[in-house]
């Protein structure tokens, strides 16, 4: 069932023999390979010989082999050379820090740095405020992690997170026009991250906190929260909850059900569980049952962590007892963000009619959801591979430029709900069906709703800065704008 | 004797009645206000009325103000807006994060992050030395400041110090492509701005420290080199050294002396003037004496800081001891890196015969240069308004860019040097003249050779690492270059 993937995708450098074959051989070779052709490059023709460039997508690193070598095998033809293109996107890294404005002329400079910057630096010193305006705070934030929950790999530790956490600044930029930069701490100690967060914080307009292992990151973000004057975002929780809720909308929409008569089964009591919880009460579900590892969270019970012990008593009004399996029992909708293969087809079945199924484990879901999609009526995963991705690209990109462009201080969950009702409200009702319940991740526009509807929110929550005064004519010598002799 | 400069420029928005001498009129009142004309566009042309930006370097802002007034006062002109253009430069800051290659399709996404992302991130887990290759590791510098003695303007706090941490990462991408991001941190404690640095270090190539007050600056320069694999540089102190070193040695062909024959008196014994007497020994000079607050530093007094106390002990070697002006008496050299107007004429005159003068406090010179001028063969400040400017710019950019392309783990005296040769070595023989000692801050191929230099010195001290391997082969999955089946 899998397919090459552009994740594993290699160009093999090929020397043939000219002749009138040549070309499809390879590409027929290519093919019996299993391996995906997605580029045929001619580097160099000479008389005798061709130079080629052949781009495909393979299954792994094994698989990558066999095609070198079923190529290699074909009679006169040499493997000159293979490159893979996933760490050819990564050779130096993936970000860069531009000058915004070039400096060609000793005039650039005396504007740019010193003399002029010296008055600049003068104005914010007297006026904080005007950081958000005069410096990149206005429209930057920092990507922290200490390395500790990386994807799904686990705690491989600052430097090896940098890839994942300079892909999100990428997709900050590219989604949303934020500029991010990616801050990977060498440190582990909850009241050290802390305190370096508080340190980092001049430069930025907003913190988004990332792949931090629970229960360190929920400490983490409320401190932060609480001690900072800028939003502090964590989106394994937060991210992962607004295009949860999102999707949910939209499902409910589809099986004529209403958020606050439903029985819902989260699967995993982490940030993402515990982040879900919390927003789907926000915005009216009742019924909220949340198992972990040992089945349904038990409000009698003592847990270590004060997440779950706020789980077990604030969900689960009725009491439900026992395993995963059982409280899946007639449940109207499963959210899963914990491991794969927890169910199968039969637990599904036992679900109620016209059940709403996010299998959301990546890369391998709670569910198969080929077999989840036998009864279930609305089936979401985490995975780009099937309909309905929930990913949460389609919030946080916008979530901060939203952020940013109300000189937001803090996060509420009015903005939160705001965020995914704005993403849900992207699927217009003759669009909304089973299987297209949630924008694609490139669907144009989405960023640009996420970021009205949460600046909107900031200003009705009033946590937005009073006003974007014009700062060139704060601090311009003369006249304002209008004024006259 | 002050001019009109850029860093005060602003730009005047002009109503004026339609007619033949309505543009020439404008531009002599500019002129007879003193501000000196650097643009006049037409925004608008209708029948009776042009509208016009004036764009005009001025003194500052109540001359900018009187230059609009002058304006004002013309039969029927109206000045419409006034902007200025220092503050212009600075809306939203002067740096973004911008995306090596754009995330366009889902291939992209698939190779930049998830799912692809993830096998480079298990490469760094498994050999951290990749990071430098496969991570902005590679290219990136911190710009670090506490923001407690910024410019001239002293501790003027982290969010202030911005707009001069964003300048200097914009040189460093200007004239030597490193990328280099603004480090502010909300920190005072020596021990916890060492402990934030190192914390920091796993996303950056190397520290530039800025701007902290000394002594809390050596300290902290001291323990990051000892305790981090990558460079820490204080440009306040390396920087200056190199470019003064630099100066001196085209000053002493110009007089004909020898490094390790003059006497050399430094005013100032904070950072920089430690720097400086540390690097003039190790380049070779051997009689040098610096001067405190007050007067020449006695090796036999009790100073509370250590660097003090190491001038004290290690300079000086004929016990001079008095005043500054006392001291600088038949000295072929004066280095100023301390406060305006300590010395006059006289003292300057007193000199030996062909003294070297270097007045390098900014913006006020120790000694007015041209009353330095008279008598002193060789004259330089640090004003860009004067012959021979000793600007770090010079130093800082191609330092860094030379560390990280040897992949340098750590900053040598023997780099330092290396790096002021270069420098010197940018004017040629028939170009040298008293007036002509150092390169001009744009002079084409400066950071080019001081690069060279410290990368070569690099690998003579053998701090750089150890050989720059081909990382793509490194992970291909299939066959290496060259080989075939």
């Amino acid at each position: 069932m899998t397919q090459p993937s552009p994740g594993h995708s290699i160009t093999l450098r090929v020397a043939t023999p000219a002749g009138p074959s040549s070309a499809t051989d390879l590409v027929a070779a290519v093919a019996d390979a299993g391996a995906a052709l997605t580029a045929f490059d001619v580097v160099e023709a000479a008389q005798n010989e061709l130079l080629v460039d052949i781009t495909c997508d393979t299954l792994g690193a094994e698989h990558a082999a066999e095609v070198a070598s079923v190529l290699s095998a074909l009679e006169g033809v040499t493997v000159k050379k293979s490159s893979d293109r996933t760490f050819l996107v990564h050779l130096g890294g993936k970000l860069e820090s531009t000058p915004k404005a070039p400096i060609r002329t000793r005039d650039d400079l005396s504007r740019a740095y010193t003399p002029g910057v010296a008055r600049v630096c003068r104005a914010i010193a007297a006026n904080p405020a005007d950081a958000r305006r005069l410096t990149i705070k206005r429209n930057t934030v920092a990507v922290v992690t200490d390395g500790s929950a990386v994807l799904g790999l686990g705690d491989i530790g600052p430097e090896a997170s940098m890839p994942v956490m300079e892909g999100k600044a990428v997709l900050f930029k590219e989604f949303a026009g934020v500029d991010a930069w990616p801050v990977p701490l060498n440190a582990r100690d909850t009241e050290q991250i802390i305190t370096i967060c508080k340190a980092l914080a001049p430069a930025y307009g907003g913190i988004n906190l990332e792949d931090i292992a629970a229960p360190r990151c929920f400490e983490i973000e409320a401190r932060l929260r609480e001690e900072l004057d800028i939003p502090v975002f964590h989106d394994d929780q937060h991210g992962t909850a607004i295009v949860t809720l999102a999707a949910l909308r939209n499902a409910l929409k589809v099986v004529t059900k209403r958020l606050d008569d439903v029985r819902i089964v989260i699967s995993g009591a982490g940030a993402a569980g515990h982040a879900i919880a919390k927003l789907l009460q926000a915005a009216g579900a009742r019924d909220i049952v949340v198992c972990g590892r040992s089945g349904v969270l038990d409000p009698r019970a003592e847990y270590a962590d004060a997440h779950r012990g706020w789980l077990a008593t604030h969900t689960n009004p009725e009491g439900v007892t026992g395993t995963l399996k059982e409280a899946v029992v007639g449940a109207d909708v499963f959210i899963g963000v914990s491991a794969p293969d927890l169910l199968d087809g039969a637990d599904i079945a036992a679900m109620a009619s016209d059940a709403v199924v996010f299998a959301m484990s990546n890369p391998d879901p709670e569910v198969d959801p080929a077999v989840a999609g036998r009864t279930a009526a609305v089936v979401a995963t985490g995975r780009s591979d099937y309909p309905n991705q929930i990913n949460n690209v389609l919030a946080f990109p916008g979530f901060f430029r939203g952020l940013l462009d109300a000189g937001a201080s803090d996060i509420t969950d009015d903005m939160l709900v705001a965020a995914a009702e704005a993403i849900a409200g992207c699927i217009s009702g003759e669009a909304l069906n089973p299987h297209h319940i949630i924008p694609t991740v490139f669907e144009h526009g989405v960023a640009e709703r996420v970021a009205a509807a949460v600046a909107e929110a900031a200003r009705r929550d009033a946590v937005a800065a009073r006003s974007a005064a014009k700062v060139v004519e704060d601090h311009a010598p003369v006249v304002a704008e209008g004024a006259s002799a």
